[in-house]
C-alpha cells in the first residue's frame, strides 16, 4: 500500500518515522528530523528537507553515511548491490554478469577509489531516468569520478545517495514520474538522429540544415500534431512552430491542469467566453533543437518538450485556454555549420543578417544552398515574413537546462532566472621580450607570461567581488615556450559576464585598464581584440513573478539565479517581456558535453511548474 | 696624427676637449665632464667614463643627444649617413645603391618608428667588427627594433651611440682591436660549416659528430698548430686538444705578452731553469665548439679561440711560461644530436654514461656508430682514457660570451663569473575542473590556470628576493582551452637556479610549497616531474681574483656576475679549481639565436685579459 502525504503529514512522529524507514543506510535519524518540519506541501518539499537535514549536519555524519554504503569491491558486491539498493533497484542497474576482467577492474577502480577518498564509491544505479544504467555507463562513471577532488566527490556521493532516496520515496508513495518519464523519452526519441560520422562515435551532434537536422524538425513537427497541437509548420528558416489555440472558457472554477499540482492561484475566469480565439493573444515559448558538436541531449530540446507536454495534457483533458500557445522549436542557436548564432530565435525579431546567406559552411556550401536543398524558400522576403507583431503576444518564456553547478550543488530541481547576463569577449597577447632564463635576472625581465598571470588572477579577483558576475581566461598559451626562457609573447583570451550591461561596462573597463597598468609597470605591450558582446537580458518582473509563484506551489524551495549562457529568451527579449526557467543540470550540471543530464523526476516537476503558469495566465487573462 | 693616452691625461682640460671633439653629436659636453676623471688608464676605461657621464645625466639629456642625430628619411639621408658617422665612416656602411623599393621600405620603417619611440632610429652602421653592416643587415635590424618597448629602445639607441663613439674614439687614437679583429674573423671562418639542410637557411648549427663538427674539429686542429701550439689532436670523443710547453724562464724581467696591456704584476721569474716543461703543470682552459640549431658564432667557440690568440702571440714572441696550456674545444656541450650534454668535458672528468653509446639521435643512428663513422674508437676504454689526473693541472679557466643582458645594459666589455648557478627544472601541470564560463559561479570554480598563475607570480616576487636567483616558468598552456570554458587543465614548465645548492634548495623547496598550498586552498591537485638538477659551481677564490685582477689591469670597471647558464667548468669544477670570464653580448645578450653578437673591441679586451692571467701565473709559478 503507497503512503500519501496526507497520512505523512497526519501521523504520529514515530509512526511518520516507520513509514519513512531505510531511506538512508543506518541513518533513520535524518528523515526524523526532516519530520519535525510537517506539513509538506509535496514529496519535493519534503525530499529538499531532508537534503537539508544532511547538509547541516556536517562533515562527520555525512562521511559515516558515506561509509555505511557497502564498497563495490568484487563478485560478492556486484551480486548484490553498488550502493545497497534493494534487490528490485538491484536488478535494473547493469553490473550483473560481469566477465572476470571486469571484476578485476572494478576492483581495482575501488581500491584506487578508497585509497585516495577515503570512502566508497556510491553512484544511484537506477540512474536519471530510473530505469538503471548499463554496465559500461556504470563502469565509466567509477572511472571518471575517481579523479574528481576528495571534497568534490564527498559531495558527488551524497548528491547520489539523495538521488537514491529520491527513488525509494517514490517507491514508497507509489508515485512516478509519468510527465517526466515522456519527456525524458522523448529526448532519447529525438536524439536518433545525428550528422553523418557522429553516429559511428556514439555522439550527438545536429547542426543546421543536415539531415538529422530536417529529420529532427520533420519529428518535432509529427509529434506537435499527435499530441494535439492545432497546427505545427516548418518555418522559412527551419524552425518548427506548433500552436494551441485559444478557446472559450468553461462556466466553472477549472479542473486543476496537472494532476499532483499543489493549489494553484484559483481561477477568476468569466463565463461569457467572450472573446473569439482568433483576438485572442498568444504566448510564445520554446528553445532551440540544434546542438553543438559532440553535445548533450537536453540543451535547447527540453524547453520545447516541456510546453508540448503540457499542451498534450490540456488536449487530453479537452481544455482550452484564453490565450494560443506557440510552442517553437527554433531551428539554429549554437552558430556551429555557420557563424549566424540565433538565426532561428533572430528570424522572429526581424534580425536576419542578407549577408549569412552567402557565408559558407566548412564544405563550401553557402546558406542559401543549404536553405534551398532543405525545401527552403531562402529568400529574405520569407525570412523577413517570419518577423512577429508584439501586440498580438502575452510574452516569452523559456524552459532550459542550467548548464550550470548551481542548481546541482543546492540540490534543488528548478532555479528561476533573473537575466541573462551581458557578456563580452576578447582575444589577447601580450608582447614582452624572450631570453635566456638563466642569464635574465629577474629585474630585467619583460616576461610576457607573468603579465598575463596578473591579468588572469585579477580578473578573477574582481569579478568574484561583482555580485553575480564572472570573468574567465580560458585560453591561455606561451606559443613555442620553452624551460629555459622567459616568455616573450603570451596569448589568452577574457570572457566578462554581468547581470546588466552597465555591470558588465564597468567590470570590463576595470579589466582592460588593469591590464594597461600591468603592461606599463612590467614594460611589456598588449593587444586586445573584442570578439564578441551581448547586452543583458533581464527578466521581466512579472514574468519572473509568475515562475516563483510555479515553483513556489510545487513545494520547491526557491532559487534565483542569472543565466551566465545566452538563450533564445536574449533575442525574444528585444521584442517581448520574457522570463526563464532553469533545470537542474547533473555531473556539476556540465553541457555541451555528453555527460550532460538531468531526471525524469526534474522534468516532471518542470512540467508541472509549466502548467502553473500557463493556469496563472489563464486566471489573469479570462477570455 | 693620432692621439696618445698619455698626450691626452696630460693636456690642460679645454685642450683635451678639443682632443675629443665631434665623438657624440653636439653634445661635447660628454667628453668635457668624462675628462675630469683623468688619468685614465686605457682607451676602455676613457669609454666607460664617457658612458657613466651620459647615464647619471638622465633621460631628458639621453633624448636629445638621440634626437640630435639625422632621421634616415628618404634618399638625401641615405647618400649621407644613418647616424651622421663622417663620410669614411658611412663608405663602410652598406646603405647605398638602395632600390625605390628599398627606399620606400626604410621610410616607412622610419615613420613608424618615430611615431612609435618619438625619436630617430640609431645604428652603429659600422657594426660588431667595424667593417660595416650589409643593407640587408641595417633593414633587418630597423624592422626588429621598431617593436621593441619605448625605454628599452631609446636605451639601445644610447648603447649604438656609444658603439659609434668608441669607433671613433679609435680612429682618434689610431687604435685597432688587431687581437679581436684576428679572433672576431676566426669565428666567422669557422662557421663556414653547418650541418646539412641549414646552410640554405643561412643557419648555423653544427650537431655532435656531423660532417660540419667533423671539419669544424679538423679545422681547429690546423689552426692550432699553425699558430704554435706544439700538439693538437683529436681525442676519443671529439674534443680538439692543443698544448702549448712550458719552458725555461728568460733570466730577466720578461717583455709584456701584449702590446697595450697595463702594467701586469712583475715578473719574479728564476734564472735557472731547473724544471723541465715535462714536470711542469698545466692550465686547462677552453670551452666547447658545436652548437644549437640555428645558433649563434660564438657561444662556446671564443673560449677556444681567446687563449688560441694568446699562444700565438707568446709562440711569435718566442716564449715559453713555466706551466704548460691546454687549450680545448669540447666536442659537445648542447645535447642537441643525443641527450649528452657536456659529453666533451664530462669525458676529461670521468663522467661517461655507458648507455650512452647506444641512444639514438631522430635518425636512429646510435652514438657509436657515429663515433665509427668519425673514425673514433667508440670504446669505452679509449674514452675512460681521456679522463684527467687533477695533480697535473694548475685549474681551469673559461671564456664565455655572458648569454644574458647584463654587461650590455652596463655597457661594460667584461665580467668575472662568481659562481655557475645551481639548477632545478620541473615539468608539472594543475588539473581543476572544467567548467562553463558563464554559468559557472566564481566561488564554484575549480580553475586551472588561475593556479599556475598564481604559482608563476609567486616564483617571479620569490627569486627575485633571492640575491642572484632567478625562476622561471617559460611553458605554459591550458590544454584545447576555449574562450568559454573554465580551464580543467593548465601546463607549465619551472625553471630554478640560485648560486648555491642550498640556496636552490631552499627556494625551490619554499615555491613547490606554495604551489601545493595554492592546489589546496582552490581545490585542485597538480602533477610535478623533476626533469633535471645540477650543482652550483662557485669559482675558486684565488681564481676569480686572477680574473678580476686581469680586468682592472685593463682599467675596465669590475662587476661580478653569476653564471645563469650552465658551462664546460661547471664539469671541470668536479675536479680542479675554476673560473670563468664573461664577455659582453649584444642584442640584450641573446643567445642560442643568429643574434647573438659581441664587438671585435670587446673580443681584444678578453684576450688582453686572458693574456694578463697567464701573466700573473707565470709570476706566481716560477720555473
Amino acid at each position: 500500500m503507497p503512503i500519501t502525504l496526507d497520512q505523512l503529514n497526519a501521523a504520529p512522529l514515530a509512526e511518520a518515522a516507520l513509514l519513512l524507514d531505510g531511506l538512508y543506510e543506518h541513518s533513520p535519524w535524518i528523515a526524523e528530523q526532516a519530520l519535525k518540519q510537517r506539513p509538506f506541501a509535496s514529496l519535493a518539499a519534503l525530499k529538499h528537507a531532508m537534503v537539508r537535514v544532511l547538509h547541516e549536519a556536517g562533515v562527520e555524519p555525512q562521511l559515516a553515511l558515506i561509509r555505511a554504503h557497502p564498497e563495490l569491491a568484487g563478485k560478492a558486491m556486484v551480486s548484490q548491490s553498488l550502493t545497497a539498493e534493494s534487490t528490485h533497484e538491484q536488478t535494473k542497474a547493469g553490473l550483473t554478469h560481469c566477465t572476470p576482467e571486469e571484476f578485476a577492474h572494478i576492483q581495482r577502480l575501488n581500491a584506487d577509489y578508497n585509497a585516495k577518498h577515503g570512502f566508497p564509491f556510491i553512484l544511484a544505479v537506477r540512474g536519471p531516468r530510473g530505469t538503471g544504467l548499463s554496465k559500461a555507463e556504470i563502469i565509466a562513471t567509477f572511472e571518471r569520478r575517481l579523479h574528481n577532488p576528495v571534497d568534490f566527490e564527498r559531495a558527488e556521493c551524497l548528491r547520489n545517495i539523495h538521488r537514491i532516496a529520491e527513488i525509494r520515496l517514490n517507491d514508497k508513495f507509489g508515485f512516478e514520474p509519468t510527465l517526466g518519464n515522456a519527456v525524458w523519452d522523448w529526448h532519447e526519441n529525438l536524439a536518433r538522429h545525428t550528422d553523418p560520422g557522429y553516429a559511428e562515435l556514439g555522439q550527438l551532434t545536429v547542426t543546421y540544415l543536415t539531415d538529422a537536422h530536417r529529420a529532427c524538425a520533420a519529428q518535432l513537427q509529427q509529434q506537435m500534431l499527435a499530441l494535439g497541437f492545432d497546427e505545427a509548420h516548418i518555418d522559412a528558416v527551419g524552425n518548427v512552430v506548433g500552436v494551441y489555440h485559444a478557446g472559450p472558457q468553461p462556466n466553472a472554477v477549472r479542473p486543476e491542469l496537472v494532476e499532483g499540482l499543489a493549489r494553484a492561484s484559483t481561477s477568476s475566469a468569466r463565463t461569457d467566453g467572450s472573446d473569439s480565439p482568433a483576438t485572442a493573444k498568444t504566448l510564445l515559448t520554446g528553445s532551440h533543437y540544434d546542438t553543438v558538436r559532440n553535445g548533450g541531449k537536453y540543451d535547447g530540446r527540453l524547453g520545447i518538450f516541456v510546453p508540448m507536454a503540457c499542451v498534450q495534457q490540456l488536449n487530453q483533458a479537452g481544455r482550452r485556454l484564453p490565450f494560443a500557445i506557440e510552442v517553437v522549436g527554433f531551428a539554429e542557436e549554437e552558430g556551429q555549420r555557420y557563424k549566424a548564432t540565433f538565426l532561428g530565435s533572430g528570424a522572429l525579431t526581424g534580425h536576419f543578417n542578407p549577408d549569412w546567406l552567402d557565408q559558407q559552411d566548412a564544405d563550401g556550401i553557402t546558406l542559401r544552398a543549404a536553405m534551398q536543398h532543405a525545401g527552403l524558400p531562402a529568400t529574405l522576403d520569407a525570412i523577413r515574413a517570419l518577423q512577429r507583431d508584439p501586440s498580438k503576444y502575452l510574452g516569452f518564456v523559456e524552459v532550459h537546462i542550467e548548464q550550470g553547478p548551481v542548481l546541482n550543488e543546492l540540490d534543488l530541481p528548478l532555479g528561476v532566472v533573473t537575466s541573462i547576463n551581458a557578456s563580452v569577449r576578447y582575444l589577447g597577447e601580450v608582447i614582452g621580450m624572450a631570453s635566456h632564463a638563466g642569464t635574465t635576472p629577474m629585474d630585467r625581465r619583460r616576461d610576457a607570461a607573468c603579465a598575463v598571470a596578473e591579468l588572469a588572477l585579477h580578473a578573477e579577483q574582481r569579478a568574484a567581488s561583482d555580485g553575480d558576475s564572472v570573468a574567465t581566461v580560458g585560453m591561455l598559451q606561451v606559443p613555442n615556450g620553452s624551460i629555459n626562457v622567459v616568455p616573450g609573447a603570451c596569448q589568452f583570451s577574457l570572457d566578462i559576464r554581468a547581470p546588466s550591461d552597465a555591470q558588465r561596462d564597468a567590470l570590463a573597463q576595470d579589466i582592460v585598464t588593469q591590464l594597461q597598468a600591468i603592461c606599463d609597470r612590467r614594460g611589456v605591450r598588449h593587444t586586445l581584440e573584442e570578439t564578441m558582446r551581448a547586452a543583458a537580458a533581464p527578466s521581466a518582473p512579472a514574468w519572473q513573478a509568475r515562475w516563483e509563484a510555479a515553483v513556489a506551489a510545487l513545494g520547491v524551495p526557491l532559487h534565483r539565479l542569472p543565466s551566465g549562457a545566452g538563450h533564445d529568451a536574449m533575442k525574444l527579449h528585444e521584442l517581448m517581456p520574457q522570463a526563464m526557467l532553469f533545470v537542474r543540470g547533473l555531473n556539476s550540471g556540465i553541457s555541451h558535453n555528453p555527460l550532460e543530464s538531468t531526471t525524469s523526476d526534474d522534468m516532471d516537476l518542470c512540467v508541472r511548474a509549466f502548467a502553473h503558469l500557463l493556469e496563472q495566465l489563464a486566471a489573469e487573462h479570462p477570455n
